[in-house]
This record gives structure tokens, C-alpha cells and sequence, in this order.
């Protein structure tokens, strides 16, 4: 489990959600309050827009918390739309190919959450990727093999469906496999223009993932950086969040084929 | 703060101490229980004699509970004295320089506490490092500078001694700057041969240490590795605890001169 | 490209052959001069048989010469049978999962060398390794690939039958492939008892690789670790080095396919 | 010695001189050509002004070429003022703390050269930071010293006449002390608006240090990133370069008084 922040709006240092809020990134990096484990020490990193087409990325295994670099690079870099990301990890490795924000092109993705039974599930969710895609893969996580999995269906033009589609066969392939154990994914998306955030569980149990939206800017976050409970939205399970720049946020239902349904029909 | 672990006896795997048990000093480093904070991942290091007078170090500044080389070192190496630590850093950098052990020729110190004031007190404490040493100062943490001060002032010839002057010259010096925040001081001291450990506070509150002593070996820890309560007796507040491989422990009074009674001199 | 060494025999300290000798292994991590680079600052790594069956592993993103552990590492720790290894990376990410050697069970191997046109095929050699294996690969390298497929062979029952094996199956995919770049390996392969080594190229132009034997050691390397030249002996190309603690080594030639005499068939 | 650039102009990308030209500094950090030794791999650092009054700090441990995280900041970040360096360690351990540049409020430093009989002067050298400018510093090298000490005589509103002064208390304590090795210098000093080169050796062999001035820029570098080399002018010995952004460079001679000199007057 890990805990994550997505902003979207005018744009504003990447600091003013990640290092400078009371609840702060940095500081759910020590206190996480609504995980199972109050620890993300297993690495961290951001993703962020500027002036090129694709995202920079800044990933190190040490804990937030004790990273000057970081520190100096959020007072630092003024973003648009950025993402940050903290780690916990669920068994694989502490080292920066398996930290968040994974990118390809112009896309950015980064996830909370497990797929049950990942070391069973690895190769045939691997065997999903496209060839193509398949040389971009740097780690062993499972989260990076949901981003490369959702882009190889169709995920740059409907990303929705496509996630869609990626936890539906992720459901499948758990069945075949005989895995119990639930998926549960929140996560986040973006080509730098519109962003995206799901919270899906297949055992009701997902993630925490709160929203709120003001004037200038949309943000996104596992656990609220501050203590206006007021302001801030749940995402509903098994929906997505679809937000652009110039737009009111929308709710959408994401339609996963659920194993049984599979089986019924 | 940081918690630690010292042993001295028949050899034994690093790991026995470092990562088996079920309050091993690995579990200690997420979840201690005796510490003002909880998570010890700063950074840590081992130190252990082998077949040369001089120790081995490994310090990294990884989290002990994600580092892979530190368990397959723990579960490789064996010693019959050797010390190992978790970090908290109470404001210094995160960095191998910085992570206990220190060695120097024969000898290894490690230490959980604090200067009080010490970003004030640093430069007229490095002052008493004589110039042979001041060289070996690699970091710029208080620990290692008390580590080189007690040497300076004979620790090789009478560890408790210099020990004793150390804490008495750091208490001149904090009043002298008018530093009302406390001296706290767990240590662990050892030439390969003889182990010693202190504990001390100005204000009586010292971190927690304990020592257990069997048939094969002695155990001194910042927090009972296992659940037998009874087999751990605390250290007194300014004590030492004075071992060698083949006697029996023994606690001996920690003289150290406080201001007020310099004053009253 | 890399440099190793490997070493079987009377028990001796690691840093005599990684730090100690003129051209030590740690000389070569700057100052190679048989390879393509002189160069081998891309992480490097020391496996070691101790008192248990499997090795022990101690890898390391930074450069071979700026660590102080291996140096201390090098100091302490003496073992009959060890690996060690510096790496010139030929394209994947400087990590420690993809740093040498690599270990599963008793088994250690390392690896200089590369498989041509290997972002093409990965996937193909990926899907070579036996989902048992397929749970312990922690890299992206060709060489790790190459060591679970060759485990996956029977490599524990026949280490050279199943190291030519991988070679022919390696040369198959790449002709199929239509890859036109060379494959060449010098590799290193124990159980903790007997010792492997091999170079091969599909080119005529391997790797350097010699070894020596002497009344008490064997020792095998990319590059002579002094300058008794008339002590080292070349591994020929297309051959295998068979040596266990007390016997003679034997070189065995490796009857490799190619795929040319594959078609001719 | 170690390799550097600094440049003040129209804002642009970092990897413009660090990445991108034939000779960029990252192809400089293996393959420099007017240093001592080639290779530039203990570490390096980016430091460079954005929209806040003090610079940010990237700083990094692993070699240049293969840290990605450079390779992102490098490509997204754009300025108008900023330094790099790649660092080959003297003898100081490689840390963060250790390298280049450093900052403290808005001034940046960084150096390529050496204070001969470092580890002897070092307590000297240190005594003449001032105490509330001691506490910054983080690191053991002689370039921190040196440019707390030049912050600390006045460096802020004098800078040359300051490293004028630092050079010359440098050159009186090495003669005090007994050291013949050389000092040599080559530093840059910025507060974010002016710039300062200096170039001194008290043995007539400076490292090299060259500059080049454009309708919207000026570069200073360690070594020429291209091949224009008629575009490059040599920084003379003994000289300070001073710039400014909307006005032309200015050679300016060091006035450092040798110890010769002392003696003499």
C-alpha cells in the first residue's frame, strides 16, 4: 500500500502538496492515517508537466522524508499537472524501477493498491503487454504492468475502457489462477492533459481516494493534506474520476467484468 | 533516537540478533516500543570483529528493513562481538557518514541519544577532538564526535573514565552556552575485546537499555529482542556496564560532574 | 562489458584477488584493459560460500572503487569459493537487481558478455525460463535471463550440458530473430563445490578469460590480477572450465549449435 | 579534480550544456580530456535559480552517466542561471554532502582543484568559518571549507576581493603548516544574478577553465563542450571573470598574496 497526490489547475509548486500542507505527502510518507501500514518509506517519486510534451520524473529509494533532492526539486519546479507518490511496497524490490510514477511518451501512472497472488500472476499478466510496450518494462512491480497493460488496449484513446478492460482481465486471470486474495486499485493517469483516478476493489475494500475541486485546480489524493473533511469527495468504488483542465470533474462507473458474470453468461 | 543492539559471547550469526528474533532489531526499526518515535529508517549499520583487530563496517542509508545486502550479510557473517544500529536522525543528514557504528583502529562505538543544542554546541565540541583524530571525523553528527572526544581524552587506557570525562565536559559545555535541553546518552563502546555500555541522562529520563547475560554470551539492547522480560534487567541511569567474553557483567557509577556542582565547588 | 573473477581453494579474504593485487578488481573497475571500456562503474557485486549452503550476495549501485563496504567487506570475509564483479552496463538501468552475481539457492553465476539485439529478445528468452524460476527474476539483464534458463535446463544436474543448451537456444532466437549482432559470453557458475566457467562467442571474438591453478586455489578472470603473465592460461573460445577443490581443472570443448548447421540439418 | 560548467543568459534547458552537445558534461564525466584523469564518477550535482531567490539542489552519488533522474532534470528544467559539476573524489568520501555545488541562502559555489595537505589543514582551515556560517556546513572537502570562508569575509558583497582573501589566508596556512603540494583553483561563485570565475594555481599549473560569450550568453566550462575552440577563450591564471547579465565579461587579476610575499614584506 502506498499513499499518492494528483493536481491538476494553474500551476503551483510542486512543494504547496507534497512537502508544505499539514498532512502533507512528505508527511503521510511517516503518518499515513488511513492505510493499513502507517509507513511509506520504500522509496517515492514525482512525475510532472512542464514545457515538454512528456513528464519528467524524479524516483529515489530513499524515504521521502529524508531526501534533500526532493525537498529542493518541490520548492523548485511550478508544474500544471503533476503527480507524487509514495511507497510502500507489497513484497517486490525497494529500488527507483519500481517506484512511482511510471511514464511512457507523454503518459504518467502511478497506483495504490495489489493484484492477489502478484509472483503467481506476474508472467501471464506480463504476457498481456505488447511487444512493443514490453521493452519499456524496467521493474517487477504490478503496478507498472497495469499502466503498460492499460496502454496496450487502447488506453491513449479511451482510457477508461481501457482500465476497464485491464482490471477486467486482471479479475479473469485471478480466477484462473485460483487467487482469492482481492484486487484492490487506486490509481491514477494522464497524457499532461486530461487526468484520470480510479478506485476499484473486487472485495468492496478499496483504497482510500478523496477529490476536491476549487477555482484554479483539481487535486486528487489518497488522504486529504489538510483538515477541511468538508472539502473533499470520496471516489466512489469502482468508479473513475475524469477531469480536465477547463472542466468540471466527472464521476464515472467503470463497468468490470466480475469473474461469476463471466461464468453466468 | 535510535535503538541498537551489542552482543559478546561464543560466535554467533549477525542475524541471530540483527533479524531473527520477533523483536529483532530490523522489526525494531519500523516498530519500536520503547523509543519516542516508532520508525528507525535513517539509515543503519553493523560492526563486527572477525579474524582482524580491526572491526568490519557496513553502513547504508536504506531503511534496515528493505536492505537485501544487510540480510544476506546477517545471515552469512558470523561474530563473537559486533554491533549493530538503527538510525533516527534526531537533524543531521541521512548519509553513510552519519550511520553508527563509528570504528577507528581496535575500536567501534555506537550510540542512541542526543547533544542537546547541538548544532550550537558542534564547533567547541569538535574542539576537544585532538588534531590526530579530528582527521578521522568523516560525518557531522554528535555521536561521532563524543565517539572521538572519549578516545581523545585516554578511552583506549579507561574507557569508563574518558567516558565520564566526555559527559562531564559536554554538561560544562551546555551550560556554558546556556542549553537548557538535556544530554541523553546510550552508548556502546568496544576495542574487540572488552564491551562496555553506558547510560546516562541530565535529566533523568535516559533511553531504554537492557543487558541479559547467559551461560555463552551477553546481549545488550535498546529494546528486549524477545518476550522473556524476566531474562532483561535495565541498565541504571549513569552506569556503565563493564564485559569481557569470560567474566561475569558488571555495572559500575557513571561520576559525571554537573554544572550546578562545578558551580558549587 | 564487464570484469570478474572467481575463485576456488584454500579459504582466503575476498580482497585478496578484489583489492589487494596491482591490477586487482577494483584496479580494472577504472582501469580495464582487455575490455571494449576501461570503465566499469555501472555497480558491481560479491557472491560468497560461507558456512551455509547458499551463497551470500553483496551488490552495489555505486562504483566498485568509491565503496567502503566492499572495502570492508574485502577485508573480513574469507571464503573457498567466491565471485566478484564490476559492470560496464550495455544498456539496462544501473540497479542492484541488475548488478552480478545473481544467486537462486546454492547456485551463483555471473556473467561479461552480451546477447545481441537483446531488447528484441527478451521477451523470447523471458518465456525460456520454467515459472518456478520465473519468480526470482528481479532484473531486466540479459544475464540473469541466461542463468534462470540455464537452472531451467537441468543446469543443477549438468552445468555444461545446460550452459550449451542456453548458448544453442540463445543462437536460434537471434537467427530467427534475424539478429545480426554476435553473442558472446565469459560466465561463471557454481554450486558452492565445483566451479564453471565459459566463453563462447558466435563471432570468433569472446571476451578475455584466463585462469590459473596453483597447489592451493583456482583462480579464473577477466584480466590477470598481476603481471606473472606466464602463470595465466586463456580459456579457449567455445570451451568450458571444469574444476572442483581438489582436482585438476579440465577444459571441455562446447559443442554449441549454430544455427547455420542447424539449417544444414 | 573534476569537470564543470556554469552559465548566465536567456533561460535555457540545463541539458543544453549538460546532456545534449558532443562534449556535454555528462560525456565529460567519463571522458574528460584536459584533466588529470579521465574519469569524473564520484558523484556530481545541478544547482541552478528558478522563480525563488535561493537556487534549487540536485545532488547524487552515482556517476553522471547513469543516473536518470539527471537525465529528466536535465531535459525539463530551464534557467537562466545554474551550475553543474561531476566530481573526482581527492580523497574525501563520496557523499551528497561532498558534492558539487553548495548553497547557502542565495549564493551557489562549486570547484574543481585541490588545497594541497588537505586533511592537515582542514581544522585550520574550518577555524576561520565564522560560527553562524559553521553550522551549514554538511560535508568534509576543502570546496565547502573554501567557500564558507569566502562567504564568511565578506564574499557577499566583495566576492573577489573576498576569494582574494581566502586564497590568500589559504596560501599563508599551507606555508605555516609546512606543505609543499600546490593550491589550485578553479570556482564559481554566483548569487544568482552576478557571476564569478576564478582561476589560480600557486604553482602555475591552474586547471583548465575556459569561457565564451554569445549575444545572449556566457558559458564557463572546465573544458570546451564543442569543437569550436576558436570560440573559447582560456580564463587566465591568477584572474577573476566577472559577468553580468546584460553586460559584457571582465577579466580581473587575483591579487593573492603569497607567503613569500608575507615574508618579504
Amino acid at each position: 500500500m502506498c499513499r499518492w497526490v494528483a493536481y491538476s489547475g494553474q500551476p503551483i509548486f510542486l512543494g504547496q502538496l507534497v512537502a508544505d500542507p499539514e498532512h502533507s505527502l512528505i508527511h503521510q510518507s511517516r503518518n499515513a492515517e488511513e492505510a493499513k501500514v502507517g509507513i511509506n518509506g520504500d522509496g517515492f517519486g514525482l512525475g510532472w508537466y512542464g514545457e515538454r510534451d512528456e513528464p519528467g520524473l524524479y524516483r529515489e529509494t530513499l524515504p521521502a522524508w529524508s531526501d534533500d533532492n526532493l525537498r529542493h526539486i518541490a520548492r523548485q519546479v511550478r508544474s500544471r499537472l503533476f503527480f507524487a507518490h509514495v511507497r510502500a511496497s507489497t513484497g517486490t524490490a525497494t529500488s527507483r524501477a519500481n517506484c512511482h510514477p511510471f511514464a511512457h511518451g507523454r503518459w504518467l501512472f502511478m497506483h495504490n493498491g495489489q493484484i492477489g497472488g502478484w509472483s503467481r500472476l506476474r508472467r501471464a499478466v506480463e504476457a498481456r503487454i505488447p511487444d512493443a510496450l514490453y521493452a519499456c518494462r524496467t521493474g517487477t512491480t504490478d503496478s507498472e504492468a497495469m499502466f503498460l497493460m492499460t496502454l496496450g488496449q487502447g488506453g491513449e484513446a479511451d482510457p477508461v475502457g481501457a482500465m476497464t478492460g485491464t482490471l477486467s482481465a486482471l479479475r479473469a486471470l485471478m480466477a484462473e489462477a485460483g487467487i482469492d486474495e482481492p484486487l484492490r486499485v487506486t490509481a491514477a493517469l494522464s497524457d499532461g492533459s486530461r487526468l484520470y483516478a480510479f478506485r476499484y476493489a473486487s472485495d468492496g475494500r478499496p483504497p482510500s481516494l478523496y477529490w476536491r475541486q476549487t477555482a484554479s485546480a483539481i487535486e486528487i489524493v489518497s488522504e486529504p493534506v489538510d483538515r477541511h473533511r468538508d472539502e473533499w469527495h470520496a471516489v466512489p468504488d469502482r468508479s473513475a474520476l475524469v477531469c480536465c483542465a477547463r472542466c468540471a470533474c466527472e464521476v464515472v462507473p467503470l463497468a468490470v467484468l466480475e469473474p461469476s458474470r463471466v461464468e453466468a453468461a
